[in-house]
């Protein structure tokens, strides 16, 4: 028997996000990537940098989900107060790696190892250190639970110097037809797609482009043939229905 | 006694933006009106248009905010159980409401109103109707938890029109004060200053601009002279740092 797809999820952690001052840059990126190595990204969250705000939200999803990733917090600044809260997720006490240590002196130099930076080198007893190509600071990762940075640049360089950790599922096929109409005119046909593809989830999404309102109809799953049927009969749909699917259907995802 | 400033937050439900299709568009235009209105944000989940999850993230927040915000999932076709899932939260049944259909009524005209739009009219009992200044589709009100769409354009003006029944907090001041810098160069002197301005909330956001690392510090409180002080504080230690703060700060928030 297959085992089942490996499952994850997000956890955000920024006061300055959920403030409205940042944007998220982290969700999306993670979104895709997992989606490319066929894990099914479960649910997000964005949590203050409050210590017992991260602890709830790590601890719950690392039961359900087979990794959690977390990102933000971990620099050298009294904010950063992810690797304590990790460390009680866990029952463990923050403690000095000394290969961190040797990384971040190997970085900034004997004289510029201050006592801010050697902070970045505390970790939960028993993390395994995570590997930062770009600013030496490691993330690190505790059981299913992966710890990282929350400067985009950073976060993407270490992510993908820690994929191939993760157990990869069977990839998700996905295929879009989009046209100019509205969602509550072809529901009810669509419903009907939908009911003869049970092995497909497909998904309406309304979008408003150059003043225009339009829908994208996307077919998912793990069977790449159903999904191609499933896409040919929503083009079928539409055309019975009158509507001319969008050629240039790329764009029109917004 | 001052009561304490309201708090809330938000459930994004959208399969599109867990797998990575499409980035959310909503989060941050609540967090900033939230923020305005002085209205604190505790907490988002992103979850799957999947009953459960709807309902376990819906009633897990409405119990510990004082409101909650759902985007998504209340449009007309197959995928879209936002409503059913509301109503399971509060243990009532799903109704057709008279006047949600009148509206669309009104709306599409008698002959357009087909019974995929009318499904738009299915709310949970005892549900007061948010008004759509857009697509008529309106979207509800459960006790303490709003149900909007998950289209920017017609998100933003429902949260328009429903703001003024949210009860209003004290405002939060905000001071930022930049530099091109590294937040492990100033950590230690930056937590002194946290530490003598105890009121305020110093947060410390790296960016990367132009290919040069910098950091945003950010003063927060309720107190706006309280706030301004921490404000002059950081920049008079980075000043005894040799430090100069970008002048022109506005867009060094990336």
């Amino acid at each position: 028997m297959a085992s089942e797809p490996p499952t994850a999820a997000v956890v955000i952690i920024g006061n300055e996000v959920l403030s409205g001052r940042t944007p998220d840059a982290n969700l999306q990126f993670l979104a895709q990537r997992l989606a490319l190595r066929g894990i099914r990204l479960r649910e997000a969250r964005i949590v203050r940098d409050v210590e017992e705000d991260i602890i709830a939200a790590v601890d719950a999803l690392r039961r359900h989900c087979d990794y959690v990733f977390t990102t933000g917090g971990i620099g050298p600044t009294h904010d950063d107060i992810t690797a304590a809260a990790i460390a009680r997720v866990f029952g463990v006490a923050l403690h000095r790696s000394e290969e961190a240590a040797r990384r971040l002196r190997l970085h900034y130099g004997d004289a510029g190892l201050n006592p801010a930076r050697l902070r970045m080198a505390d970790v939960p007893e028993g993390a395994a250190l995570l590997d930062n190509p770009v600013s030496a600071a490691p993330g690190f990762r505790v059981g299913n639970v992966f710890v990282l940075p929350g400067v985009p640049m950073i976060m993407r360089a270490m992510f993908e110097a820690l994929e191939g950790q993760l157990r990869a599922g069977p990839p998700i096929a996905s295929r879009q037809v989009s046209a100019f109409t509205t969602e509550s005119g072809i529901a009810g046909p669509l419903r009907e797609v939908q009911d003869r593809h049970p092995t497909v989830e497909i998904g309406s999404y309304p979008f408003l482009r150059g003043g225009r309102f339009g829908v994208s109809l996307v077919a998912r799953g793990e069977d790449a043939d159903a999904v191609a049927a499933a896409a040919r009969a929503i083009a079928a749909m539409l055309a019975q229905a009158g509507i001319e699917p969008i050629v240039d259907d790329a764009d029109a995802a917004g």
